[in-house]
Order: structure tokens, then C-alpha cells, then sequence
């Protein structure tokens, strides 16, 4: 039986903790939180838990196998750090790290220890996401040409990271998760509406040798949200509309033409909503971090990769470090 | 009885024609195309109408008092120029011309001879602009804080000019005719997906010395059709969707707050789909062209200013301007 | 070149003015209406056809060879038949008669004549229907098992006739067109929120020998305009919105099952959405009366059978009788 | 302290023992259903609460203050009248009873006893109904005229009552909630496509001495869920769709006219889409089932009547009851 403990139990806690107890071949055996009030939510949740005020206890004892890190960003890497360096394997909450330099560091040592170091991106694990990249993989958008995102969230301003930090982490994962390929160079844009100088609103370009483009609009300053990707390629697009409860992916037939058209196609064309058919295929329901815990114990049990892998952790931290590094830059095209 | 002439009678001509045609106090003489098949049909629609292959005889005859150029954007100037030089009132489709320079010299000729030149931005005529300008101009949405357009096309490529210049200036004339701030510097990205090295995918950001930041994402890659914009301020957002048959405008209560909230909250919020109520109003649905020709008469017979003044025609064609310059930057910021 | 006349040029007739003046092989060369208004607004558009107060010049006159009557309800009876009676072809707005009794006798009387007569269900030449007969004609949905329609108008209350025979026309016609099977026995019910008495909501059930149950939901008392029909089978379900500008159509795999679940399955059947795939086709947009016109001219000339011929117009009218009946008598059945 | 029992776990179960578990004052002290793996799942999340096979000994407990009856509806009677008898308070699950006179028996022995006799009837707990009850109440829609009700679940269908007994209770509730008049008579129409003659497809008419009209659409067959009431008055129209995750309530403005108009404004308005503004308010997303739990222990704590009271059940049973025989007698009017 794997014994893990939890670091951090603020308003993600509750999910980790209910979905790693139902995990087989594993316990929660401790949750860690500066805050006596989130511990004694965990204790009321689950009696048998043990509970800390700091990481101490829980690094120092040997029988504790694996941390789940659900920390604030900037303390990931300190944690990670010395959990690896006791021969625990670490669960990371995204993003990764704060910078790629501190990744890479933990990405060698798990390696050195031969220690799972995962990251939670929780999207990789969607019913959602599982058939897009099916559907990418098997070929049936043809040659990937664009990955348009939008991301808006209901105003929930975040002191800590800029809106990029806080909400591109899911849609970078899921186009690395579905094309690997890193992009050459970005572009970013961005603005703080506040006083404290974090962007709430930012617009990042990923360009490639490929002639993929990539885009992403992160907002805090939306009163409804939005959550829609869409994919392009050289045959059909994918739509994924993840506020849409029932109808989360549509498959667009694509059937454009670069070839002149008379003035009467030309205005049908324009005056028409749509082109082809569409194909919206059923997704499942299950939810998505009971997939990250199970992938998280048997990637230590058995030694498997798992599907939120540090290379996907380690890209996403070098498009954010970058994108960040533009938007301070206003706009200056920043090499990967 | 104001004697009109409509040079360029290509997939939009049948409207300028049947919209002038109603217009009281005035009339369409005639109709100039190199294209017999399109002076044939123009022909068969108001027999009344004189058909031309070329301007030239439009241009010298006295008694035409105005041209509306429907022509590709290169040839606006040349015509425009001569039009104005031979003493009638200039209608130019947008954009205005290909470069702030021509604009500019359009302008001052039409001051010197007191003569009206407008452009053809047509959707400052729909029901939803003209809403959208009373709301904010009332102060409803509060100060201005972000302008994101997403114009999305049926994937008819344009061999002439880039996705920029064919679809933006949409938008763009919009957010100018609401706010007719400038930006200070832009910022653009973009892609050619065909061997030409026309852009078909582009991403634009305005940076503004007030705090507003304005975004537009123009596509002609897509099966499906995206018109999109959310106009938000500190108070309220507007989205104005264009595809939508019957609810183009909401307007969204904003109640998002900078201060810290608890985890509780903060996962509440998560989950949430929105804040605040949502007021849809009834929009009316005249014809926007009508409303430019009857604008455009009006400003010839009346010397009023039209709605689609020369102000926002420069305006929009400054902003293109320095996004193509940029794109070919890979990003570089131009100031205006 | 067939001459045809159009008796009674409402809020409809300028449509069949202009798709019949497209026509090949067809002029239309007489407008009757006792409005000189109206005939005027026919003037203006079409010069050169012949305007009357009544339809007498138009019965006498030899060389017209059709008519198309689009005047209220109650006078398609005595028009067509002396059209008929006179050799005059004849196309009957919808519904065809107030009675059976006229509509048969109009039916025979075309038969001895060996003339066309033909209703104006326009519906019937739509893409949407035309889609929806191929697909249920191929067997794609199973054995038909329910019809349910809802057409919810914005407030056009009809002083003459009830909501039934002014809505639900439409999606008897369609209906009918689909499953050519008449209804054993009819039960409706209805209301009247004015002082005249007259029916502005009602709900009609038709009962069939075959395991079909069709319904139809007719209201006038609505601000927003509902058009839905759902057609059920074995095996699929479509889905016809016809407010939805670009996705009219959608298919519903169906897989629900008679046989007992456990109470987990039941709990997450009861919270999700949807079961199995969904495909949207891609609609022609073509104008549909623009082919009943074409259809009219053709079964003239070649003596073919219209799409929307006498059996669908009859069995139409045979419904709303009896639906009106039932009505009347509170929701007591009445047989076909 | 309150004591509770809950009798049956089922589907529905774990929802009610989540719920009063969290409710102050009051303990679910005992779980009763045949099922030992039923009674497993219950001890698994709630180690502390007593378990049986059989409802015995809990109505034997003079320690049990007041049973939850979550068994199949032909079981509520003697459940009820048995714990009514001694002494014990009662919550039904919906429908009350399976006939109206076993729920005037069960409400005359609750008021001779002084018990808290309520139904489960949640909807009428939900954020959106609630607001529809102030709506309606301070006039805003004024004089109600129609309700109209679709129902349509993913086929999951009941081999023990009729799709009426199933589904209707939840909108007849929530009609008799808004509009407490009953309803003079009944027509109802419906189908089987199963052998065992229980219809999976109903339609009920509700006609009222007030000029009131409701109507019911329920259905098991169909692999999408639609679940929208219509609520006309005569100013203002309320839609209440609950598959939309954040729009569930939409207010329209009416304006409709029955004076006659012209062939112009006919043919406008049969083109648009709809009439007046819309206003979408914010719905409370509260768990309803919470404040049902809340609202019965207050019932019994402070002799308050509850929202959901045995009046309203009682009219729901009677509403049922003369659908059902209706449908028997294909359609003939059933008075109340």
C-alpha cells in the first residue's frame, strides 16, 4: 500500500483528497496545511488522516512514499526538491515550477533517484481531451495548422501570478499534449487593470517551423466564462466548448478553397454560417482527477510513464517563462 | 435629384445598387464594370440604369454628382482622386485606401473642394452598433477596459489582400466609432497557410495611453463562422455576437472584486458559469446599407458629418498599417 | 410560355411574384387584389404585368393558363373552382380548403380536367425536409415511433381563422410528407384569450393504428418564435429547429433500453445530458418557394405529380377538421 | 436532537442521507432497504448510522422521530400511515400516493396526530423555481394564461408506473406551486412502445375555470434531455430551461397585438424572431435537496407549514390520477 501525503489543502485539497482515498494500492495517510481551519476541514472529511502545520513531519518520515504538492507556484520547486532528495516521488499542481531552470533541475534529480515527477495537469485526463487526441492522432484533421484558445474566467484575480501563470498552464498542456512539437519563438501581449501591475488580460503567439500557429487569450476580467479551443487542419476542425454541458466537441468538416469564386459564391459564402457537416461524438463523463491519481500510483508501481509527464510540465513552463518575457517586452519576439 | 454613379459592380454591387436605388432624392445613373456578364445583370435588375466598362466616361460627365467605388482597394485612390477632382462626392467600400498617405491626400482634397467623402463601414449602420454606441456612451458600461474581437470566415481566401485588410477593418471601425481614442502602439502576429505568403490567420493587439487594450483575431481558416466581440468596462460587458439570429447583444453584470476570497469561494466561482444578471435588448434589424446611402445623401445635400466619417476611414487604415508592418516584424511593436 | 395570374397579393405575394417571374417558361402576366395599394406595390416592382381589383377578367381571359391563389382561406374554394371549371390550372395557398368536402370536390373536379392542383406547402421544398424525407425514407431511424411539434408564433393573432388552421398546416404537411399513413382518430384541445373566441393555443394528438403518436403544439401567444419538431424512431432521433440559422437538422443516435439498471446507472443517466453521437448535416439553403413554383410549372408541363400534390393538401385539411372538432367538443376523439 | 430513518436507498438515496447528515439538529439515525449491498454503501460513507432490511424495527424505535419514505410509490401508503400512527413525522418521496384518497387518509391522520406530513417535491427548492414564485408572484408576468411543460428524459424507462406518475410530478408541482388553483378538468393522450402497456409518451391539457390553460409533454423516448417550461402572462413571458447550465430563466417582454396589421408588419414579424427585450436573471445555485432537508425539520421543530406541503401533493396526486384515466379512455375529459 503506497502511502502519500498531501502538501497544501486549499480550495483543490478537498478533490485531491477524495480522489487519491478512493485510489486502490493506496492511503492518504497525512495532509499538510499552514492553516488550522483547512486541516480540521480534512480531519471532519476523513478521521483516519493525520495532520501538519508544515512539510516537516511528513518529509522526515520515511513510510510516507509520495507527495502531492498543491502549494502556491513559487514553493513547488523547494518542496519537490527536497521530497525527491528523500526518495519520495512528487505530484506537482500546475504550473510545474516558476521557472524552467528550477524544472530541468528536479526533471534531473528524479531521474538521478529514479523517481516518478509528475505534473497535474488535470485537463490531459478529460473524456474531452482523451478523444481530441485521438481523433488528432488517427489523422482526421489532417496537417495541424492552428490551435486558437480562449480562456475567461469569472474575475477571479489572482495576487500571486499574472493571468498567463495562472490560466494558460491547461491549454498549454493540451496542445503539447496533442502536438509535441516546441514552438520556435513567442509573441505576448498583455495589460493590468489593477494596481499591482499583474495582468488580468494577455494574448500569447506561439510560432513553429511547422506551419503550425498557435494562439491563447487569457482573461480574469469576464463576467461569463469562456472556454473554447479550436483546431484546426488541413481537413476538418475541432471545436471543444468545455462550458457546453452536453455538446463539449463538434467536428467541422472543412472543405475551403483557395481558388477564385464567382461574385454570387463569393456572397452565398458570406451570407452562409457554415461549410460541411458537423460530427459531435459522445464524451465520457468520468472525472478527470480520479484519472491523474490513478496514473500518479501506477506510474510508481509499475514505472510507466504517465500521460501528464515532466516533458509536458517542463514545455509548459518554458512557453510561460516566455510568454512572460514578451508581454514586460511589449510584444518582442522571444526565442525557445 | 442627386445623380449617382456605382464604379465596381462585383458580389456587393446588387446592394449598393437596389439600396441607392430606394433612396429619395436621389437616383443610380450609372453602373461601370470591365465585366459585361456583371453590367448585363446590373441591367436586367433596373433597365433604367447606364452601363460603362470603364470610369472614364463617368468621370467626365458633369451631371454625375457622385461615385461610389466598389472597386479592389488598390484602385480607390486613383479613382477617388479623380473623382474628386472633378467635383463629386466620393463613396469608397472600405477600406479606404491602401495606405494612411492616400487617405490623407483624399482628405485634404475633399476639404479644399468642400466636398463629402465617406466610407463604407457598414455596420456602423446595424442596430446592434448603434445600440452598443448609446450604452457606452452612457456610461453604462463604465470605463473602458478591453475591446476582443474574434472575426472568423468561411474560408474564402482573398488572392489580393491579407486577412487584415479584408476583415478587420470591420472591427476595427467599431471599436474607433465607440471610442475614437488612437492607440499608441500594435502589435501583430499571423500566418500564410498557402504559397502566396498572404496572411490567412492574424492576431492584432492595440495599446492604448488610457488603460484599454483592444485584440482582434481575424481567420478566413474556419468551417464555421465566429463574430464575436466583448466590450468590457468596469461596470459591464457587452457581447455583441453576430451569428446569433436574435440575441446579438447581451450585457452582462461585472461584479469580479481584486480582494482576496476563501477557497470555498474561490471554488464556487470556479464552477460557476457566471456573475450577475444578463439583459438582452431588442435590436433593430433594418438594413445597415440603407442606412449608409441615406447617410451619405444627407452629408452631400445637408453638409452633415456622417456617421462613417473620413476620421474613422483614416483611422482604420492607420491601425492596418502598422499590423501588417508588425506581422512582417514577427511582432515587433509599431507605434502609430 | 405558360401565363399565369396570381389572385390576391398580401404579405405573401410579393415571394410568388418574384419566385414565379424567375421561373423559365412562366410569366407572370395578372395581379388581382381588391387593394389598389397592393396592385400598386405590384406595379412598381413588375412594370409590365396586369393589375386588377378582381379576379373576373382573369377567369375569362383564355390565355391565362394557371392561377395561383393566395387570398384567405374561405374563398380558395369558389375560386378554384371556377379556375378549374374554366381549364385553368391551379396552385391553392395553404390550406387548401375550410372542408374535406371542398378540397375533394376540387380534387375530382381536377381529375376530370386532367388539370394540376396543387398546395402551396412550402415547407415541403425546403433543404431541411428534403433531408429529413431521404433519411427517414433510408431507413436510418428505425420504425417511426413519435412526431412532436412545436410552432410557437410572435403574437400575429389571425381574426379569421383559429391557430390551428393557420400554424399547424405546416407540420401536418411535413408530416403527412414523411409517413403518407392517415391518422386513425384525432383528440385536441385549445383556448381563446381573446374576446372573439377564436383559438390562439392548441394542442393537437393524432393516434394511428401503427405504434405513431404525432403531436402538435400551435400558439400565437409567445414573444419569442419556437420551431421544433422531433422525430422519433427505432433506432435515431432528428431534431428540426428551424429558428437555428445553421444547424436545422440534428440526428440523435438513440441506445436507451427497456431493460432494469442499477441505481448508480440510473442516478448518472439522470444527471447527464445526452446518450450517443450526434450528427448535424449540412442543409441546402436554396429558397424554397422558388421550387414549389418550379414544381408547379413542371407538373403542368409534363403532367408530373407535384411534391406537395392533393393527397398531402387533403389530408391536411382532414386533420384540422377534425382536430377543430375535437376542440369544440372539449378533447372527445374524433375519428378520420 | 432529531432522529431520522430513511426508508429505501436507492438512486435517490445517497442524496437524502448526504443532506440530512448535514442538516443542525437533526441525526439520520438508521438506513432501511432490502438490499444488503444497498445497506453496505450506506454504512461505507456513514459508519455511524444503523442499518436494517426491514422498516420493523425503526417504527417500532420510539427513538425515531420522523421517517423519509424513498420507496417505490405503492409502498408510501401503508409506510406513511403506519409511522403516522406512531407518532412519527413524515417526508414522501414524489408522487405522495399512488391514489388521491390514500393521500387525504394520510393527511387526515397526520393533522389528527399534529404530525408533519410534507412530500419531496425538490424542484420547488431550486434556485430557479423560487425565483419564478417572487416573479409570478409580484405581478411582473401579469394575468397567468398558459404553462407550458416538455419533459423529455434519455430513455430510462420505469417498469413500474407510467411516464405521467414519473416525470409530470416535478411540473405539476411546480404549477400548483406558482398557481394554486386546480384545474377543472383533464384531457391526456398517450402511447406504449413497449409490451407492457405502460406509456413511455404522454401529453396531459389542463382546462381551468380561470382563463388559464396548462399542458404537459413527457417522455422517456428520446437520447436528449429537454426540460423547459414556458409560463405566459399576459405582459410578460417566463422561460425556464433547465439543461442550460447558466441561463435557466429567461424573462421576455410581450407586446403582441390583436388588432389587425399591415401585410408589411405581418411579413416583418413572421421574418424576426422575436418581440421586446429579454432579462436574465441570476439563479441562486444552491443544492435543492438542502433546503428540502432544512425545511422539513424546521416544519417539525417549529410547526411551520413547509413549501412543499401535503396540499400541494395532494394536487399532484389528483392531477395524475385524472391524466391517467383519461389516457385510458383516449382523451375523454376527466373533471377534477
Amino acid at each position: 500500500m503506497l502511502r502519500l501525503a498531501i502538501i497544501g489543502y486549499g480550495y483543490w485539497g478537498p478533490n485531491l483528497l477524495r480522489n487519491f482515498s478512493a485510489c486502490e494500492g493506496a492511503t492518504v495517510a497525512a495532509v499538510v496545511d499552514r492553516r488550522q481551519e483547512r486541516l480540521n476541514a480534512a480531519k471532519r472529511l476523513y478521521p483516519a488522516v493525520e495532520v501538519y502545520a508544515s512539510a516537516e513531519e511528513v518529509m522526515k518520515d520515511p513510510s510516507i512514499d509520495a507527495v502531492v504538492v498543491a502549494t502556491p507556484v513559487f514553493s513547488h520547486f523547494p518542496l519537490a526538491s527536497e521530497a525527491l532528495s528523500r526518495g519520495k516521488h512528487v505530484l506537482l499542481e500546475k504550473p510545474m515550477t516558476t521557472s524552467s531552470a528550477h524544472a530541468t533541475e528536479l526533471i534531473e534529480l528524479a531521474q538521478k533517484k529514479n523517481l516518478t515527477l509528475m505534473v497535474d495537469h488535470t485537463f490531459l485526463y478529460t473524456g474531452a481531451v482523451k478523444r481530441i487526441k485521438d481523433i488528432v492522432g488517427m489523422g482526421v484533421i489532417g496537417k495541424l495548422q492552428y490551435f486558437d484558445s480562449v480562456r475567461i474566467n469569472l474575475g477571479l484575480f489572482n495576487p500571486e501570478v499574472n493571468v498567463v501563470w495562472d490560466l494558460a498552464p491547461h491549454d498549454i498542456s493540451i496542445l503539447l499534449h496533442i502536438n509535441e512539437e516546441m514552438p520556435e519563438s513567442i509573441v505576448a501581449t498583455g495589460i493590468s487593470h489593477t494596481h499591482n501591475s499583474i495582468e488580468n488580460i494577455a494574448y500569447i503567439t506561439l510560432n513553429y517551423q511547422s506551419n503550425l500557429i498557435a494562439h491563447f487569450h487569457c482573461s480574469w476580467s469576464s463576467p461569463v466564462k469562456i472556454r473554447k479551443i479550436l483546431i484546426g487542419g488541413s481537413n476538418k476542425m475541432i471545436m471543444f466548448d468545455d462550458v457546453e454541458p452536453s455538446e463539449k466537441l463538434r467536428i467541422y468538416d472543412t472543405s475551403y478553397k483557395v481558388s477564385p469564386v464567382s461574385d454570387e459564391d463569393k456572397y452565398n459564402i458570406l451570407v452562409d454560417y457554415r461549410l460541411g457537416d458537423i460530427f459531435v461524438p459522445r464524451v465520457g463523463q468520468e472525472e478527470a482527477l480520479s484519472g491523474v491519481a490513478k496514473d500518479f500510483i501506477s506510474a510508481i508501481k509499475n514505472g510507466t510513464e504517465p500521460v501528464s509527464n515532466w516533458k509536458n510540465g517542463l514545455g509548459v513552463v518554458k512557453v510561460l517563462e516566455a510568454a512572460e518575457k514578451s508581454i514586460k517586452a511589449r510584444g518582442r519576439e522571444v526565442k525557445i
